[in-house]
């Protein structure tokens, strides 16, 4: 027979979940805190005209984090297909700053 | 003028890059114990039944996790994102486990 908490759940399905609930919250802040510095990057590559994406920095990257999620573990395609959502979205951002950046330049120029 | 690292590098992009992977090892060492713990989830829910998928608990988890997000400064939809990709490995590997289980059910059928 299976025990099950106040509201029907099963116990250790309980303890699971909030196991899983309180790595979201640290993976959640160690997220905003990577985009805290890929934000900084973003804006020093506008700054200096240097392009985005950077091939050969996210080979090294893929390399690296394979690695360690063997050492962890964890499926090595999983983890790079991690970096790969990540890198996409940082991307984004970058694009982002350096057209604004070209918009106040454009601005500037105006004035 | 940029001041360049020994290896052409503007030194406050490798001291950014090094938080980074910092970060992304601390990651996927995260990533690797809710992993463990999903894991242990999806034997469970085999073992009881339980479908893999859990749709009223994922509406909870996304609430929550775009609050957190909002709090730690994070983009919120980014955030949903990021659960939405985690969560679908997640089901693929309970899927696994739960296919597992019925073939060695069979098999012990047949025994």
């Amino acid at each position: 027979m299976t025990i099950l908490s106040a509201q029907g759940v099963d116990p250790e399905l309980v303890r699971l979940r909030d196991s899983i609930d309180n790595f979201d919250a640290a993976l959640i802040h160690l997220l905003a805190e990577r985009f805290r510095c890929t934000q900084r990057v973003g804006e020093l590559k506008a700054r200096k005209g240097m392009p985005a994406s950077d091939p050969d920095r996210e080979a090294r990257q893929v390399t690296r984090l394979r690695k360690l999620a063997v050492d962890a573990k964890l499926d090595p395609d999983f983890a790079e297909k991690f970096l790969a959502f990540v890198v996409k979205e940082v991307i984004r951002h970058h694009q982002t700053i350096a057209m604004n950046a070209d918009l106040n330049n454009d601005t500037e120029r105006k004035d």
